[in-house]
Parts: structure tokens; C-alpha cells; sequence
């Protein structure tokens, strides 16, 4: 659905200066999984331009053995379902899951049907589980209407993640988006921090006006002011952050609250109406956790990262997520949608003479 | 499903000095619709107690008049959908739901279904909607694995929903629900504040221990001790504070908060496991919301209630709120539901003798 | 300056059915200390019923060896100085101090003498400090305007801190307020969780209309009508809670929450104008704090509470802070203070009917 | 005590593309006073670096004509007091006073001495108040154990305050401040929103890296590698909103937060163990507050911004934000201070080439 194009990074537009991990994605933090599903059939009024982007902490029993989370609003007109139980316990025990707005119900219930397959005792002898569904709308490319994402795609997205690379822009959840009024979708990077610690980051970018996008301090649409959307609704941007630094949930949310520090590098001002969230857990600092009924007294204990030595992270956060921002720009190309909408992927050539 | 039953103010049990509005209900903030559904099948392991309860903050374009309100938690191992949005706009836009854990995605998108039914523009022209939904944990009474509420039974609650007296106990969202180890389920009350202002409330409970629970200051569980739960799971609580006393987002937040000292009087220690969130509106302070596109520059003007003269509104919300949650053990008779699990209706001619 | 009381237990009104620790005080919590000073001097317009008290979570060297905490909020229209840094942190590293509201500058800077003092490395080689002072309203009984706190106040109750029982009502911090109309002041409580653990609060109480109080659901202003305040202003709380149990800041906040829920339960419906805070730290958890420079990459590790078997310790502190709440009443004689203004001691003679 | 130095925007460097107020200041939102005592005296060990500003929202009676207000934190490792009561209330109603870390006792108890001599009620018939201090570290210029900053210092900012046109660099609270490793100190900007409001910036940057530093998008550290500090501790910015829109606190909190976005385009990673706080008013929206035991039913009307309107007030934050933290290294010439600690003005000859 779209052709090859290059990596902002491969292209010559790197962030910051930390070093990348192998991939240059979420996936580079051991054990992170990666599942995309794509829906895209038809045109006119009922093009379905969406899917389902599906990140698994690990590929184990996530229910039982919890990974350190958080999750953070920088802006709440969205949904990131989930997120008090995430904040509360301070843990994660399903897998994020990014879809489109009126998408949100059914890939929920998707999830809970996932999670019963796997656990025949929740419900009964177990805890119930509340997933986590972020969402953006895609509504200007999508059918979103027509709800187009079933519980297939759901079970095909999780079923199938995977590590290694990760396929950026319009695939899984951000087969509909649109960012800065080119294409947008799904962006990934990664850094090692100078601690030796692996951060990693995915977003979902459907968020801001044209005017307002910088790469590397330019702004781009001093440049190109043409093929703008028909039609702009405020967007949403819904990131996560994955590390192996073990960490626990006030460091996860400090860690989270840096990924709007550089999203606000890409120009990003928040719109109103837009739902910027994010969530952050750590692969390295679990909790196992019995059925209901068993009640252990104490959690194994873990040497976590003193906050004293929490700078270099806070960086790693701010260069991937800006980085990751990016790639979503570079990966995207053109997509025509309902009604024939269009979407511009970034006219790479260009761009090129700014850099 | 039940037997009639007194409620606690007719039996002689009244919470508090303030006077309750004509029904003593959610309801009797003026326009103020409930609706209930309840799936009531079967028996053994697949046995469903379960339901749908919606309330409506008005019964009209719900999307485009929008009401202020304001969404708190008080231990956050629960859902409550939509909250973020609500709290970043101040503003609640769709009609609270409450069901169970299992069913929170596909009450999810009932809600959808019934708001693109009634907004043909809905995705297209105007704006998408981010649905309500607060769930309690059922899977002691229903077979919460079978997920019986469907789409059908949320249109039926919303679609019935009506002002007037509302039916408590084992009903809608509260048919399976357990309360301090007696049958629990929905309850509300409401108050006349001194400065005449209504605040109801409806809350579906489903959260506490039997030798927690406060009646009067009186320690019920002292005095009975059989019947409690042969299992139990921490619980939940969800809570719906209504008024028609002019208040912004931040004053209704205000409101929510007090809303927990209410539920603290009957000996509510809020579980670890439990999902305690309150959402609060009011009904005079309205906004109106344009479809996508359209940016009025100023919203209506309204005088609001004064934070020098709110105290009474604290103390309706307590009121109500520990009434209405005396309510639920009143109205709610014995139900046996999955797998022959049995909870009690409070034994009202045991507890005669204690007040 | 007040007669000998009894306290709550002793009189025959104990909260709750958990055990209390030997001295039914915070400082069962081992390690914690507590000095009061007293500020009492002159009549009429001028005259002084202030104080200072300090708890410090242990003896040694607080900024270096670091206790686990949180800081809460019920209703915000009060002061607990540094709590932005406990929350962002998670650790408490200086004395809780607790004063009125116009000395809290003098208090403030009183505690930074105290850390010059103690650290002669302060903004030179190491950190600078931020104290924590949590302040309450006396200006009915005293005369605020004069101030009469002062720097030799403050290192009086700092250095005089010691572990054992702890003075209640009209002393240090104290001294001046009124609850429920009554006399006022510090109470202190603790409780032996079922898991062991010891959890120990003290307060000063400040807060409350007569006909709102509570005890053991007896509503008090049912029965004492006479002997109210001439004039009431909405006064404020501060909660301060320990605990030797292993906890993080994110764990010691949900405890702080529940100390509401427990001053709930003596009819606080906490007033527009209140402002009541909680602050709680845990003996059990600390961080080796390096001077600034030095980085360490990793905390030392420790098991904590898993949160599967934290409810104990809600229900611990929850009984204690309405413990210490009555305490407050039990041990507060009659004052009579600025300009004549009066706040009587509870007349326990005259409640001894209704228990 | 500096050179006279160009704006940046005068040297060439203009941020985005908003217009600017007359003043490119704070005082821009009509009615915004500021004023500056700097405290400059003395070498060697105790040099005093140091001061204090003051910014009023209006020259009339603060404490009985509020003005809307919102304060955020985005670390929390510093302390701006005042804070809960703001957000509680959603008002302000003191001057904001800057400073540094170990003179927040001192300038808060001067608070109140202003406060007293102009209310001679306030602690008698009328409320008490609690000041809103924010500080910075400045031990690194400043001898900041001499606790320099004294009463005097405190009264005349808050009496010599003006509007007009507004000092930066190293005066009042800015005069011992570093950023990125130059000479920082005190800031402002403004913007003229598209919808006309105007929203005006002042902060006090004592924040961040040399590496970090990007000015238009341009790394500066790659550039000027040497005159860094011999020593680095994480330093803080305090950050304050004006804007004559109407807005309530929410729509402020909403501002606040997006000041942060407009810092982070400086390079801003916001340290540890800094202390990021931002505190946003509107003068356009006030409330009369009566005093002590008068309770007004209802505030007056007031017509707020719709949030569909607000965007371009998030724009104009941003802008004012980032420009200001730019116009700070432009205004602060070379400072020697506590035993002759250097911190190099940013040599305009040396960047004149990246631009």
C-alpha cells in the first residue's frame, strides 16, 4: 500500500546525539512486541482506511507478571482506556492496543476475547482485566463510520507481533492518519541512553497544522504551503515508551512526560481538541502477580535506577520520541481515502534542499 | 427478580438533616433521565445477572449542548472511560453508562451506535465522540466470561431512559453487583442544599467487606456475621453526582471528591483492587458546541455558584451519596446467579433491633 | 496550660477493632520523633496561643538518608510547603513542620537554619533543601498578625524532638485551633496493621462546624448545642501518617488518601475554604542521597508491600486518623485567646450519656 | 551591573511569527505590574548575587478582586508556594514573587507583611492569605547560604512595581541565575494572539546543559564548547502566563502546560532534579471576594473563551515562551559571584554566524 521509502535518519535527518539500538524501534528494548493489522478495502464513502497497532511488553504471561507503568495526559480530548488502573497499581498487564476513534468499543471487546482465551479462569477463579485502547481519528481518510476494525484484526495484530523492525506510517492504527497535514501514522525509534539502557519509543501521529511542523528547527511549511488537507480536524498523538532500565511508575511517568518535550521539537502545540497521551512501562522491573485470593506479602525486590542518574533516560525519551515523530513523515506516502480524500506523504524531494 | 422492599428512609433509616427531593433520586435534578436494562438468564456456570444502566444529564442534543462536568477517582483499579476527555474540556458530551468489566467494550460501542444513529454527520462533517463507561467486577453472581450484554440491551436503557422514580437494587448495572457482602447494585437519593440547589445521586456499588460496613455509625457486621460471600473479590464503585446548581468543571470536581467522605461513612475503606471513580454534572451550566469547523470566539455568559457558598452542596453530595449507598442494601433482595453463588439481601428484620 | 484528659481509648470511646501500638501515638512508628513548642503568652488583642511542631521521620541524617513519600491533597485552600518535590521525588528529606498560617515563612526560613546548621555544605558542595511546613488558621484564638512564631520556636521543637508519647490538643501547632467548634489542636493514634506493620498518624485539627461532628456515628451537635465558636471561619488539617511498612511513594499516597476516608468518619465534610492536606512517609523504604555531583546508577534494592496485600494498612490508616481526630477533642481543654474569643474543650461529662 | 545588550528579537533572532505587544513584555496584558529588587554586594565566599521579582496581575485590591489562575508542574523538584490554594480556587489573589531557594522563607514572610500592612483586617475579621513564592537555585553566584534577600528587598519589588517596559538578564531574582551553562536570569515576551488577546511570559531560567541549548533549531553547544560552568547542578525555571483573555482556571492550567512545549524548543529536557513550574492568570476574568462570613450566591457573569477558540492562545504561549527563554541569554552579561564562580554572558559576536 505505499512504496519503499527511506528512514528520516537513512535519508540524513537525524535527532539528537545519542546512538540508536539495532532497529531503530520500540522492539530494540528486549522482549517488546510489535503487531500491526491493516484495513483497507474500498473506495468513496466507505473506504476503510484503518487498523489495529497491537505492543506487547513481552511475549509472556502478561497478567501475572506485570511490567512497571504509567501513563500521562498532556492533552485529554482522546482515550487511552486503562490508564487509571495503569496509574494506580503502577503496573501493566494487557497489551496497548492503538486503533481509531468509534474503533475503540470494538477492539476493547477484542481484547477482552484475547485475554479469555488465554486465561480460562479470569472471570471465575482470577481477576478481570481492563485493556488499554488508545485511540486517534482517522475519520478524514477512514469510513470511520462504518467501524471497519473487527475482532479478527484485533486477534491478527496481537497474535502476530513480533520483534524486530517495525513497519512505520500508513499500516495497523495509522493506516487513516494524517500529521501536520501530510500523511501520518504509526513512527518508531530508539536510543541507548548513556547508561546503557535501551529506550524505546512507537507512536500514533494524527495531530497538527502545517505551519506548525519543525524538523531540526525548520519550519517546513515556510516551505510548502500546497497540498494541505481539504478539511483539518484536530488530531490526537498517542505514544508509548518502553525501556529496559528498570524503573518504577513515578520514574515511568517522568520518563512520559519527556516524550511531549520532544514531540514539542516536531512543533507540536497541543490543539484543543486533540488527545495527547502517553504511556511508559519498563520491561526490566516486573511484578508477579497471583490470582485473586493469594495475597504474597511482599514483591521481589529490584535494584531500580536512582533518580540521581534519571537525566540520561529523560534525553534517550526526547530524542526517540522526536525522532519517531519524524520517521512517520518519512514512511508515509500519499493516501487517498473517503470520498476521496487526500493525504500527502512528505515530498522528500522537496524537503531536501532545507537540509 | 425482587421482592419489594422498603428503602432505608422509609424504613426509618435517613441519612443526614437535609430534606430529599420528591423522589429522592438522580432524577430529581430536573431533566435528569435514568434507564435501566437488565440480562437476567439461565442458571449454573453460565448464568448471566447482569445489565446496563445509563443516565442522561438531559434529553436533548446531548452532543451539542453539552454540560459542565468533572470526573474524579478514588482508587483507580477500574474503568471509567471518557474521563480524560471530560476532565480536559470540562465538559460531558454523551450519557454516562454503567455495566460490567467484561462488557465496558461493547457497551462501548452501543453508545457509538446509538450516537451515530442520532448524528448523521458524526465523522464526517462534525466531530467524534469518546463514549462513557463506568463497570463494576460482576463474576461472583454473572457468568461474566459470556459477556450477555449486548448491543440491544444498551439502546433499551438509553432509549427507556426517564425522569421520575428510579428502581434500585439488583436492576440495570446492579443485578449481579455485591455490597459489602450483601446483594448491592444500584442506589441514588438526592437532597435540597440550603441554598436550594438539588444534588442527586446514583451510584452502582459493588465494593466492601461485611465487618466494614457503617450504618448510622452502627458496625452491622458485628451483629451479622453469616451469610457473607463464599468468594469475594474487591469490588468496585461508581458514582454519579447530578445537580442543577451552576458550577464549572473545577467546582464539580469539588463536588466528586466529597462525594467519597459520603460513601467513608458506611465504613468504605476502598480495596486496593477496587475501581471507586465519581463523575459530577450540572445541568444549568450548558455549552454550546458547534459542528467541526465552526470557532465561536466566546462562550455564553453564566453567574456561577460562589466558592464562598458551595459548602452546602458539599454537604448535599455527602448525604446523598451515604444514603444512596444504604439505598442499594435496602432495595436489593438475595440473588443466586453463577454457579449457585449466593449473595444475601440485608436481613431487614435482623438489623430492626440495631436502630 | 491544659488540665489532664483523658484520651479517646481511656474514656471509654476507642475506634475501630485493630490493636494500637504502646503508646497509641506516631511514634509507635519506630524511629519517628516529635517536638512541640508552645507559644503562649498575653491576652486581649495580642495575645499569642501559637506553636510550632516538628516530626521527623528519623534521627539521623534526613537529607542523606531518605524516606519514601507522598503528599496528598483533600481540599487545596491551605499549605503544605515542599510537597511538589515529595510527589516528584518520592522521598522526604527534611522535618515535617506544622504551624499557622502567617508563620509559615518564619517557619520556613527557621528550617533552613536548621539545615545550614546540620549541613555546612548546603548550596556550596551539596543540594539546597526545600522544607515542608503545613500551616493552619488560628486567628480566632490567636493573634496571627503578631507572629509571635520565631526561629527559637522552631529549633526548640526540632532539636527537642523525641520518640514515646506524644502531647496532645493545646500544644505546639496546636495550641490555638478549634474542631468542630470545640477546642482543637494535635492528636496523634497508631494501629498495628494485620500484616504486622505499624502505621501511627498525627494531626492538627483546625476544621469543622459543630452540628457536623461525629463520634462513632453519634452526631454530637444533636445533644451540645451551646458553647460554639462567635465566629467561625473555615479552618484546615493537616494529616501527617507513618508507617514502618516497606512502601514507595506511589503506595504511600494511596495511604494518604485514606486518611480522609477516616476523618470522613468524625463528619468532616471538608469546607470550601479548608485546607487539608496529608503527608505520609514510611521508616522502611530509604535512599542514600549522594552529595550533588555524585551519580549512582542504581538504589539499593528492597522488597516492598505487594500491593495484593496492602489493604491492611488502608484499614490501619484509616481507624488511626479517626482516632486521632476524637483524640484532638478528648484532650483539649478550654482556651480562651485573642481578644477574649473562646473555644471550649469538649465537656465529656455532658457526651458520657450518649456512649 | 550589565552592558546594555540587544533583545533577540532586536539582535535578529525573532520567534515564530505571531506579532508581538508593544513592550514584548509581560506588561503587554494591560494591567500587569513587575518589579525588581536585585541584591548585588560583596565578593569571595560571600558574594550576594541575588534579589527578587514581583509580578501583580492588577495594582488594586488582590485579595478581594481575584484573578482567574491555574498553576502546573511539569518537575516538581523546587517549589512555587501557593500553588494548592490557586488550584483549588482556580483564583489568585497575592502578587507572585520569584526568588531564590533558601530566601523563600524570608520573602514569604515579607509577603505577609505586605499583605498586612494593606489589609488591616485580614487575620481579624478577614481571611488570612498564603503567599505564592517560586525559586531557583542560585547557589552556584550567589552566597545563598547569607540568606541575602531580606524584607526591604521583598516590599520594594512588590511597591516599585510598573508597568511598561521590563529589565532582563541578571536583575532581581535573576541576577545569580544560570542557563545552559550561560548567564541566565529573567526573561519576557508577549504575543498578540489571532484572536486578538494578548498573552505576555516573564520567567526566571536558571535551567539546563550547554549541549542541550537550541536556539531556531540550532544546537549552540555544537558551536560554543568553551566557558561552561566549572560546576553543574540541575537548576529550575519558573515560568509565569499573563494574558488579558477571559479565561477560567482550567483554560489556564491548559495554557500553563503548553508553556512547557515552548520551552522544550530551547532544548529543554527538564532535569531531575530541577524545579519546572509554570502559573498562568487571566485579567480578564475576576472574581469579587468578600471578606470573612459574607457568602455572595452567585459571582458575576463573565463570557469565557469557547475551547474551540483557543488554540491560538496555546500558539501564543509558545512563542512567548520560547522567546523569552531566548531573550534571557541575550540580556545577561558575564557575572562574577561566590568566590569567583563565572558565569559567561552568551557572546552575540560568536553565534552572529549560525544566523
Amino acid at each position: 500500500m505505499q512504496t519503499i521509502r527511506p528512514r528520516a535518519r537513512e535519508w540524513g535527518l537525524a535527532i539528537g546525539s545519542l546512538p540508536t539500538g539495532p532497529h531503530n524501534a520500540i522492539t530494540d528494548v528486549g522482549g517488546v512486541l510489535v503487531g500491526h493489522s491493516t484495513v483497507w478495502h474500498g473506495d468513496g464513502a466507505s473506504a476503510a482506511r484503518a487498523g489495529v497497532t497491537a505492543i506487547l511488553p513481552h511475549g509472556g504471561d502478561l497478567m501475572h507478571d506485570r511490567v512497571a507503568a504509567a501513563s500521562v495526559v498532556l492533552n485529554g480530548c482522546g482515550e487511552l482506556t486503562g490508564s487509571a488502573w495503569v496509574n494506580e497499581s503502577g503496573l501493566l498487564e494487557v497489551p496497548i492496543l492503538l486503533t481509531d476513534t468509534l474503533s475503540v468499543g470494538r477492539v476493547h471487546d477484542a481484547a477482552i476475547t484475547w485475554c479469555l482465551d488465554r486465561y480460562p479462569q479470569l472471570g471465575i477463579e482470577d481477576d478481570v482485566v481492563t485493556p488499554v485502547v488508545g485511540e486517534c481519528d482517522n475519520s478524514f481518510l477512514n469510513d470511520a463510520r462504518g467501524r471497519h476494525v473487527r475482532q479478527e484484526h484485533v486477534l491478527q495484530a496481537l497474535n502476530g507481533a513480533s520483534g524486530g523492525a517495525v513497519a512505520e506510517g500508513s499500516v495497523g492504527a495509522g493506516t487513516g492518519m494524517t500529521s501536520y497535514e501530510f500523511k501520518g501514522g504509526i513512527g518508531t525509534a530508539s536510543r541507548v541512553s548513556e547508561s546503557g539502557y535501551t529506550v524505546g519509543v512507537l507512536l500514533n501521529a494524527n495531530h497538527g497544522r502545517r505551519h506548525e511542523l519543525l524538523m531540526r528547527g525548520v519550519r517546513i511549511g515556510d516551505h510548502i504551503q500546497n497540498r494541505q488537507l481539504e478539511r483539518f480536524n484536530d488530531g490526537s498523538i498517542i505514544i508509548v515508551v518502553a525501556t529496559d532500565a528498570p524503573l518504577d511508575s513515578r520514574q515511568l511517568g517522568r520518563l512520559a512526560r519527556r516524550s511531549f518535550l520532544g514531540l514539542a521539537r516536531t512543533g507540536a502545540i497541543s490543539h484543543s481538541a486533540s488527545g495527547d497521551f502517553c504511556m511508559a512501562f519498563s520491561t526490566s522491573n516486573r511484578t508477579l502477580w497471583p490470582v485473586e485470593g493469594q495475597k504474597p506479602q511482599l514483591r521481589e525486590a529490584i535494584a531500580l535506577v536512582h533518580d540521581r542518574a534519571i537525566d540520561p533516560l529523560f534525553a534517550a525519551v526526547e530524542e526517540a520520541t522526536e525522532e519517531a515523530a519524524i520517521n512517520v513523515l518519512f514512511a508515509s506516502d500519499t493516501v487517498v481515502g473517503r470520498s476521496g480524500n487526500t493525504a500527502h506523504g512528505l515530498p522528500l524531494d522537496e524537503i531536501r534542499k532545507l537540509f
